[in-house]
């Protein structure tokens, strides 16, 4: 620490970052984000775990090591050390969901003081999405173009009507903070939200997954690969490594995955019965529907591992 | 800690809370709350100071002494040490000012995975609510019925409009997560909402300010008076004593009325002309506007205490 | 909104503080406080309050009187919108006081993975503090510097010893995390402490108050002093006016020092007796302690009030 | 939601953890930990996941595959719906440690406003423990019992010389709060720690696991073995076969074992050299150390698959 003791410090400054400060990114039909100020870059990461963990080598590639490890480890408390501050625009229904991250400081315009922004999200014909048969993932697919159209017509409208009532409520003398009510869920906000990186990287694994909702993914998206990718790439290219694309064995498929790799069939069946994977229905003789197992078989696939309870039939179509 | 040891436990019971478990206390026209769960009594916020300050007397007269002195002087770990766990159902707008306290546990119902509640806030003919001239309060005052008949038959429609605009995207295979993107604000969600005592009297002490708005103030109001009068009897009465109406007089305010009460009116004038209060408008040839100089005056007024830059003219006039 | 978005961002920069970036500021006989980045200044604070409370007036006067506005009336969020990022070493028994502050992000030597520091805190034969009668205080007046010079002697041995039975111990291969399980209490630690600007003016009030042991209290006066006075001095001068100096009246209080600006002298008397401030104590004839009474009681005198339970004589003499 | 609203509730209580309320569990050599009271059990996580979720099937058994989808898909926030609230006695060290989980509620002890506990953590002769060779481990088996004996003789020693010299500041008259500066850093202290089921798992998570510190570890396991596996079962068995037993492949890593599972070594290959993973050391002309090729490699061993970059010799050498 003595060395460090005598040095004085200068602000870290992150150019490729500066170089878009304050710059509008558009985002859905009417929406943005701009990055308005941060605190910290790389190596701020770095220092802070080097106080807990020592100096140890100091080259560039040493930071690149120590972030990856940092993070393929989970040592989340340096990324704790910078912070980002942002300027949004984004659907009041989307805002939901995003500021359910309690993690976050905010200030959002209020429409108890202000008359709220005009402007609610629009959808595009061709942009409508259809239910998911799974009705847990949300969406999946677009409807017709020409339904589409229809379904636009009919949002304008509802829109419109909408934003009529609360003008004739203001002209009417109704207070703000009440003829609000019936605007849609959709109508914008702006706000600043600022954050550490440690947050910000769990929102990002959450909100840039395939089953977030579209709009905030969409917002999740531009932070994470025009944003994040630009302040801090070292953090962002080991994010993208270990979190984004990883897959995790339970003890379960780990056990059974690690006796088939040591050729010992039996002990995975042991360990599949064991939790109750190959029970079977009465009704079709077949093995019971069964979500763990299902999950595993789809691990397995991947790494091209053959289970013993699958026939041969059987996994050559699932592959398929 | 000895004795303490040796003693078997048993949870605290509440018998006054433990009577509504449950029980649906009705807030707005279609809202409510419900206590699920709680964690604690008085006698923990109690027992969780004693292991900090020491064991002290035990007699149940001090055990209202010293929560009246915890909160007196915001020694608020202790009352972390018990929660509220409540089933409730609100206004999303409401809510949206509900979860802006970040140290709850939210667990929301889903319009991604449910149809959304087939109910939205409906505003009776008598509630429709002026805005208040001072922009910041909200409201203030009621319109005539007359017109509050024709702005409730206007909500109304729109409200069934955009309903029959969701049921039809429904109907037409739209996702979930997207239809619902143009249903009013004040749509009724439900939700579990779980905080300890310490952040439950914070969002109390904002929420049932008379600038709060009317609609969570009604919940606040409910989750006070009827919950945790009810829970912890001593830590309510402490609160309204406390919290509810207290009264603090800044460094500058302290001053001068100090410096009144020694009858050092000198004094008294020094300090509010080095803060600025007594600037002349060249306009009036009267005092400026001065924000903190009226609430000095204000409290001045309260506790009777004249000051000196007010003529008595005026001084009488304010008091009319 | 539309102009904001437009304009281009510098990142907001305070030369004060920049001139002591990195600077080492000494505090206790061993410890220092050092600024290693920030982010955000007083217009951040007027900025966020901006976005939400609407645009109103931009000259320099009124941003001094809205950030005092939102200190003054506790709108927290928009402090939330700056950070602090120090470099700490402090002695590890005041360290664990300064963490139970949990809303900031820490990054602490690890005595696991380093050799601890090689210093402890040492104490000057002038310098032992007194323990205060009121048990609640903590300490008062200073021993004699001859009683002093010898536990000085005494803690000079002892910390030498311990951390000679360290050093054998790592000699020996004791593991590190073991090893230092002997060592003073007061041993050195150093640490990366950030968090944000609300946060930092609530453990300000906490720690500089008078009540916190002087050696926390060390460190909280240099942070306050000599690094946010430079940081965002519109903040620090609002923080001194209305946290630091403030006096908060009760309720009850209020109450009562109401009536009696009324002249009624009797709704006075009323309040004190329903609160049981006036109950007799059978053995001396005189009214009981009564710790709220008597906080009454000091308040009054402060503001030169007369309290009619007092008589004039006891008044006279607690005035003296 | 209608036939929830209408049923009276009772508040959840578990027998297995009623039977040891209260009931001393002892940790190393004189600490331990005691359940003060908890909020929910198994079936209140599933009941806020199904106000999320829906309500969907309700039998016993759907209960427990609930609870492992949300905890194999970290949806983790019906777990914040249950709290456990303990009474620890713990050496300060390790209490240290322990309050860096900053989501928990704390009372401990002071050591201003009492005499401090007359007991620090004592090392049998035989559980002196080696520094371990990779420094970032902490410790690796155990020192000689003879060298041992010694060490814990001058323990003793050391122990008693600063106990005796806090008891001889406090006879002189030195404060409290400035006496036990040089006691040593494992004199045990007692705490009320509470904290929500999801925090508690995190926190059983890092400090069961075998790189923490042996101390702490000892307290996790037993929070965990004795209380939480009485407390919460269903959640404990999908804790220890999703978090404790969990193997997680980074992209890179599932990459390459999904392409030699397809059969496809070269991509495997450009994975692994896109990566610098194959980069040849100059001064051995082998495979530079690279710290994740080495993490891959023993991930590959435990599921039997063969690297083609590791000849087969040196692969069965490895497995050997």
């Amino acid at each position: 620490m003595t060395e460090q003791r005598a040095e004085r410090l200068r602000r870290p400054c992150v150019a490729a970052l500066d170089a878009i400060l304050g710059e509008v990114l558009p985002v859905l039909d009417d929406g943005f984000v701009r990055v308005v100020d941060y605190l910290g870059d790389d190596a701020a990461v770095v220092q802070a775990a080097r106080v807990s963990y020592g100096q140890g080598t100091k080259h560039v590639s040493d930071d690149r090591g120590l972030i990856r490890y940092l993070l393929r480890h989970r040592h989340t408390t340096p990324f704790e050390m910078c912070e980002l501050k942002l300027h949004v625009r984004v659907p009041m229904d989307a805002w939901r969901q995003w500021i359910r991250h309690r993690t976050a400081s905010v200030n959002e315009t209020s429409t108890r003081y202000s008359i709220a922004i005009d402007a609610a999200q629009r959808t595009a014909p061709t942009a409508w999405r259809g239910q998911a048969a799974n009705n847990r993932q949300g969406s999946e697919g677009l409807l017709p173009a020409e339904l589409g159209a229809e379904l636009s017509r009919q949002e304008t409208e509802l829109q419109e009507r909408a934003r009529a009532v609360y003008n004739e409520r203001l002209a009417r003398g109704v207070a703000r903070e009440q003829a609000r009510k019936d605007l849609p869920l959709c109508t914008y906000t702006e706000a600043y939200w600022k954050l550490d990186l440690h947050n910000l990287l769990h929102f990002l694994g959450l909100r840039m997954d395939s089953h977030a909702q579209a709009e905030i993914r969409a917002y999740a998206t531009v932070i994470g690969e025009q944003i994040v990718a630009r302040w801090v790439p070292l953090v962002w290219e080991a994010f993208c490594d270990y979190r984004g694309g990883a897959l995790s064995l339970s003890r379960l498929e780990r056990g059974i995955l690690g006796a088939l790799g040591r050729g010992d069939t039996e002990a995975a069946l042991a360990i599949a019965r064991e939790a109750g994977w190959l029970a079977v229905a009465a009704e079709t003789g077949r093995l019971a529907r069964n979500r763990e197992r299902a999950e595993c078989e789809a691990k397995a696939r991947e790494l091209g591992i053959a289970l013993p309870w699958l026939d041969s039939t059987r996994q050559a179509a699932d592959q398929a």
